[in-house]
């Protein structure tokens, strides 16, 4: 997995239909780029998160052919 | 999944029988490389895109084994 | 696989159900970057560690769907 | 998919027996890196290819098993 | 698949049980950065060898959850 740091979200209206419905959150990574992971813990902005990628990420999804490549699986713990 | 924007269009009349007809676009990533994905969406040149990877962009084709690894899932929503 | 030397650990409370109990390991690569992985070996902050990574490291666990995408295969005997 | 220029043939006489026969090209891609990738359309040596990647890569050959990660799957057509 | 070139090897005692017993290779890339495969064809120290990765890899091994993900296919014939 990697850390990364949620940046914002993104919209898309124009989508394939197996896309599943929920929050795309981008993601900057510790080395600066940044990836798009679907969301299902409802992650603010600025929240440290573990991102899970590949195919993995999909099988999260009931239906077994979401095309999702990233997936949140944590907020990280930060002491305040 | 990944932002990228579309920068062309890629022709390949010499192809193995399993790749899927349709759009081949070149989308040009946030840093600067390049990749190729399928697009069923029927995006413009311009468009920022999101792409998701690996073999969970092959699932969307009925067939199992279309020999495609990146994939348009979806048009940005961006504001004027 | 990579090499890696243990670094820290990640804690996430607050995470998908189906992300397995057990060690989230901050590792760092002989390129300077880190990734998290589990491991189901307790090894210790700064050991030399061998990991492995995507699809088939999710299939270490007995149920199919964990969402691991970096696993802990082996300490890296080093001589004294 | 990625884009890369066909840049020689790599020839292995110890190998697993599970490798397919048949042409292994050296393909140098856009940013300079090189990988060796299956080539079943018998492209030629500068030839512009388009190269899939990944389990989906293997999954073109009829026994599941073949360990192939690269595979060329079309020639880029080419204006003169 | 990419080249590389056999850069020692690695000794893990202290390991998870479904990974497979054999060589575990140290191998350098043409970038310079190294990876461990698994060699089933006892290649030596300093042999130029082809390397697959990701889940094709663990599809060498007869048990389906072999925890590998990279692994040598082939010693590359170099003219003497």
């Amino acid at each position: 997995m990697i850390k990364g740091r949620v940046a914002g979200r993104v919209w898309s209206t124009r989508r394939i239909g197996s896309l599943p419905q929920g929050a795309l959150l981008e993601v900057e990574l510790e080395n600066g780029s940044r990836l798009i992971a679907f969301d299902p813990l409802g992650c603010g902005n600025g929240e440290a998160v573990l991102i899970t990628q590949g195919s993995v990420a999909a099988a999260f999804f009931e239906k077994a052919k979401a095309p999702v490549d990233a997936l949140i699986v944590g907020a990280i713990d930060e002491t305040a």
